[in-house]
C-alpha cells in the first residue's frame, strides 16, 4: 500500500465532487490511482489531477472495480443504491449525503471532534452536513469545559450547498432581475436572489425542516451527548459561497465571553475573528478558501443567566464537505 | 382644520420619505399643503403628490415655518438639530430617526400595539426601528395571553433601511462581480453583494450592536414590560426590500403552535402564511407592498419547554417606516 490507494469521487463535476479533487491534491493524499465518476449526463467531461486531464466516466459497479476509498457526494438515491455494494465489495466509503447520517451503525464524523468514532466503522463513514460541521467545531471546546444545555441557531446557508444548479439560479435570477426580466424558480421553490427562504429541504410534522431536525440530531450525535437540546431555523440567502450562523448557547454554568474567547482560541479547526468595534468578525466571503470555522461576536447573551450568543462562519464546501471528507479518509489510512 | 393640515416631510426624497409621500396619498391623509424638504444636496428634484409635480426644497427653519405635522426621515442629526426648533414652533413631530427613541419622554408608538401612548407626546412621538415593528405586531398578541419572558431573534435585514445610498451600493457591487471588477464598499463596512453582515450600526462595550440593543429596548418600551429579556443578533443580508427574523420565544405557560396560530389570525397588522409544507411562509420579497408584518413557520420549540419558534418578514419601508409613521399621525388627527 505504501505507494497510496485507489480513490473514487462519484458525483465528481458537482460542487463537492471538484472540491474533493482538489483537496485530495493538494493536501498530497496518497493517491495511487483515481477514478472520477458521474452521472451518464456529465460523461465526457474531464478534470485536472496532478496535471493530467482526466476523463469522467459514468458511474457503474464495473467502474468502481477495485476502488479502495470511495468519496460519495452525487445524492442519497445514489449512496443509498452503491455504497452497500462497494462495501460488501471491501471498499471504504465516506459518504457526503444525508444518507447515513442517521444511521446508529454508520460513524458521522468531525475529525476535531470525535475522530474516536472513526475506527468503530463497517465500511461506511458518514460525512455530516455542513451546517453542523462548522458549529459543532465551535460548540465542542465549550461543552468540554461547560457542558452546553441549550443551541439555538438561526443559518444563513449558502446556494452552493445545493449544488451547481443552484449556483446557476441564483446567478441567472440575478441577471433577469438586472435585465428587466421574470426571474425563474426551479431549483428552489421561490425566488432567492435579493430574498431568504425559510426552507432548507421538506417539512416534518414537527413543523421543523429536515435540515433543521438533522442539525439537532447530528449535533447530539457528533457531540455525544444526548442531553444538548437543539433548534435550529435554516434559512437559504443570496450567497454563492460559506454558511453563516447566529448562535445562542446555554452552558450549565457561567462561562463569560472572554473565557470562550480564551477557549476557542485553542481549538483545532476554529479561527477566532472578534474584534466588531474595528469590523472584525467572520465573514461567509472572507471565509471562502480556509480550512477553518470561523466565529466571531462572541457576547454574554443578555437574556439569560449562562448564555453566550456568537456568529460563526465557515466555507461549506471546503471544511463543511470535501475537507472534512479527506479529514476523515486521512485518519482513516493512519489508524 | 376641516380643511387638512400642513405637513412637511423631512427627507422627502429618502427611501422613507418618498414612501411617506406616497402612502399620504393613497390614505387620503388630510393635507392641506405639503412641503417637501431635504439635504441641500437634494435641492431641484421633485417628487408627485395627488398628480401635481411638487420641487423639493431645502430644509431649514423657514421652510417649515406654519408646519402642523412633520415627518422627519433625514438622519438623527438633522432630527437632533431641527426637531426641538419644530416643536417649540408648535408643529407636531413624528420621528423616524432614532434621535428619540430612548428618549422616556417621547412616545414610542405602534398603533396596534400601544396607540394609548400617543395622547401622553409633547410635540414628538417617534417611530421605533422597522426591525423591532415587525417583531412587535406578531409578538405583542401572544404576550397577551401567555406573558413572554425571553425573545431571541436573528435578522435578515434588507439595504434599504440604510437608505438609497445602500441600494445603489449593493446593485453596484453586484454588477462589479458579474463584470470581473472588484466591488467598492462605501457604505457598508464590507461587500454586501453575496454576503452577510453580522454588524448594524456601530458596537457598545457588551459587545452587542446599537441596533441590536435598540431591537430590546424599543420591545420592552412598547409592550411595556421591562421584563422581556431580549437578544438580538441583527445581520445585513443581500436583500432589496423587506426585513425578515428568526425568532424563538419563551412564554410563562406553555402556548401550542396551533394556539398561537389561532391569536396571531386575529391580531391586527398581521398576517399568518404558515402551510411550509406547500412552500407557504412569509418571504421578503412577498412583503413588500403589504401593509402587514407576516409570520410563519410557526412551531414548538423542541428545545425549551414552554417555547415558540417563529419567521417574519415585513416591508421595512412601508410598516416598518413610513406606514407606520402616517398611522401615527392618523391617531394623532383623530384622538
Amino acid at each position: 500500500m505504501a505507494a497510496g490507494y485507489k480513490v473514487a469521487v462519484v458525483g465528481a463535476t458537482g460542487a463537492v465532487g471538484t472540491e474533493i479533487v482538489k483537496i485530495l491534491e493538494e493536501r498530497n493524499f496518497p493517491v495511487r490511482e483515481i477514478i472520477l465518476l458521474a452521472s451518464q449526463r456529465a460523461h465526457g467531461s474531464g478534470l485536472e489531477f496532478r496535471g493530467d486531464s482526466l476523463a469522467v466516466r459514468t458511474l457503474d459497479m464495473e467502474a468502481l472495480r477495485g476502488a479502495e476509498i470511495c468519496f460519495f457526494s452525487a445524492g442519497s438515491k445514489i449512496s443509498q443504491e452503491f455504497v452497500p455494494r462497494v462495501v460488501q465489495k471491501g471498499g471504504m466509503v465516506i459518504d457526503n449525503t444525508s444518507c447515513f447520517r442517521m444511521d446508529e451503525d454508520v460513524p458521522l464524523v468531525v475529525p476535531e471532534v470525535n475522530a474516536d468514532q472513526i475506527t468503530s466503522h463497517k465500511g461506511v463513514i458518514a460525512n455530516p452536513g455542513g451546517a453542523t460541521i462548522q458549529m459543532v467545531l465551535v460548540l465542542h471546546p465549550i461543552h468540554k469545559v461547560a457542558r452546553i444545555r441549550r443551541v439555538i441557531v438561526s443559518t444563513y446557508q449558502a446556494v452552493s450547498a445545493t449544488g451547481q444548479p443552484a449556483i446557476q439560479e441564483l446567478s441567472e435570477q440575478v441577471k433577469d432581475l438586472f435585465n428587466f426580466h421574470e426571474p425563474q424558480a426551479r431549483i428552489y421553490p421561490h425566488q432567492i436572489a435579493f430574498n431568504c427562504i425559510p426552507q432548507i429541504d421538506t417539512f416534518l410534522d414537527n413543523g421543523y425542516s429536515r435540515e433543521e431536525m438533522q442539525i439537532a440530531q447530528e449535533t447530539k450525535r457528533i457531540m455525544g451527548d444526548k442531553l444538548i437540546k437543539v433548534s435550529a431555523t435554516c434559512v437559504r440567502v443570496p450567497v454563492f459561497y460559506g454558511h453563516s450562523e447566529a448562535v445562542n448557547i446555554e452552558t450549565s454554568r457561567k462561562l463569560t465571553a472572554a473565557e470562550a474567547r480564551t477557549i476557542l482560541e485553542a481549538a483545532p479547526g476554529v479561527i477566532v475573528e472578534d474584534d466588531p468595534v474595528h469590523n472584525t468578525y467572520p465573514l461567509a466571503i472572507s471565509s471562502v478558501g480556509r480550512d477553518e470555522s470561523c466565529v466571531g461576536r462572541i457576547r454574554d447573551d443578555l437574556s439569560v443567566a449562562n448564555g453566550l450568543a456568537m456568529w460563526i462562519a465557515c466555507d461549506n464546501l471546503r471544511k463543511g464537505a470535501a475537507l472534512n471528507a479527506v479529514q476523515i479518509a486521512e485518519h482513516l489510512i493512519s489508524s
